[in-house]
């Protein structure tokens, strides 16, 4: 693995990071991932913008424009020759090194780091657990962006682990549905599509946007508000949605199956129509280097 | 400034944090800090409890015994000629490098890392304000941890500087006091001494137990409690407590006095009292070496 740090490649196993620096110390810092298929992103811009909010919402710039950061983006793809394949991209950009305290220098230095690697396809279908040991905070701005301060989410996939599921549900301090442990939730019921509303502390998902714009689009009821844990036992379906994941069935939770415990039918027809959103594919390689052409 | 990294003692500038390593990644770690002073620490043997503590917390197993750890404190802060000084002590472990994915590898390559900088004599007051950005999370074990996703307590920090004060008060969830960004909240009311409960998000603080242990046995009523903020406005006095801090008076928080906006009576006895606990000081280095004989 090739990664991109501050404007130069540097092999994985040579690049340093300091041990002075704030995201390693503190969680300072902020990221984004998604997937690049055949060299395009799902509402590439879209995450580049959510980005550019995470870092401001911890009082960070982002020392580079839209344009060279997908510069950035495209040539380390290619310098790992992921091109043609499925790949995880990561962006990280950490507030830097700092006097060890809280507070940090003022201005700071940011460091800014992009890894891709080969991902696999995304499981077809998912079981889940409700997390004991953690919550979500929705009183926190951490749960409205993706920050380094990530334990809460890695206790709770271990969790799942531990417990023979593949994720974890995690409720808030008011005790309802958050999200999954890095994924949004959807459930339907009544026909309509419902899913833990931002102030319930669910991230503002890409995938999670454009899913509620399609179902929407489908003449569907759409509803973001609180969720609680007894709501899983009356919904018809469930599914989860991330950049990686795209739109995963969720069908079962604490080892009890949700509507019939299979995919269905509006999972599947969500599912086909985010496959099919090809007008928010974002080219990120050159279709000759590395697209489907 | 030469860290300890490992059981090898590098200088920081050449260090190296692999870029993959969970607790640069994910806050995917914990922490312990603590003051060094001639030589001796308070409560020693409570940091390395705790610390011990946090790492199982996390699934993590410290990788050295509490006296292979004491000797590579002592080695670190003789290596940095802070014997004689008051220096700042941080131990961190981190789950170590994985695969770029939440869960992670089992069995994990944690590393510790120890570092040791000089540290001036702690302020002899303090102002606050209440955070009005963040709040604790008294719902997750990393409320009674210190770990690397420390980023809400950064951000209660800068919210401090940017209002004029030096430090944060941070709600949790329910609305009610939990803590500081940095330090355990004490005050004084009716003549006892209250702080609230772990289970309002208040770290367990090493500091705190000396604090409410003295409490009692200078015959003050104790309470551990849920305190609403409306509580600072009957407060007859208040106090911080740290590691770093020692015990610090709070003479006023968002702009209003505690109290009489000086050091009250009480708290200028237990800050003695906590000056003069000799006896729960122990020596990490030998005393012809960094000791004061």
């Amino acid at each position: 693995m090739i990664l991109w740090i501050d404007g130069a490649f540097i092999p994985a196993g040579a690049a340093r990071i300091d041990p002075r620096d704030r995201g390693f110390l503190l969680g300072d810092g902020v990221f984004e991932t998604f997937a690049v298929e055949r060299g395009g992103v799902l509402a590439l811009g879209a995450h580049l913008a959510r980005f550019r909010r995470s870092a401001q919402a911890i009082g960070l710039r982002l020392p580079v424009s839209d344009d060279a950061l997908r510069r950035a983006l495209a040539a380390t793809i290619e310098t790992n020759g992921l091109g043609v394949e499925r790949a995880a991209v990561r962006i990280t950009l950490t507030r830097g090194t700092g006097p060890p305290e809280l507070l940090p220098p003022d201005p700071p230095s940011p460091r800014l780091l992009i890894a891709a690697t080969p991902a696999g396809p995304p499981p077809s279908v998912m079981r889940a657990v409700i997390a004991h040991g953690v919550r979500r905070n929705e009183h926190s701005p951490m749960a409205r962006i993706k920050s380094l301060s990530h334990l809460d989410a890695v206790l709770a996939r271990m969790e799942a682990a531990e417990r023979g599921a593949e994720e974890a549900l995690m409720r808030n301090a008011a005790g309802n549905l958050a999200s999954a442990s890095a994924a949004n939730l959807f459930l339907i019921a009544d026909g309509a599509c419902i899913t833990p509303a931002v102030s319930e502390g669910a991230l503002p998902g890409v995938t999670r946007a454009l899913v509620l714009d399609l179902a929407l689009r489908h003449g569907l009821g759409v509803r973001e508000e609180s969720i609680p844990v007894a709501a899983l036992e009356s919904a018809e379906e469930a599914f989860l949605t991330s950049s990686l994941l795209g739109l995963c069935p969720l069908i079962g939770v604490d080892g009890r199956r949700i509507g019939a415990g299979d995919v269905g039918p509006l999972t599947r027809r969500f599912r086909r129509a985010l496959g099919n959103a090809h007008e928010h594919v974002e080219a990120l390689l050159a279709p000759s280097r590395g697209g489907p052409g």
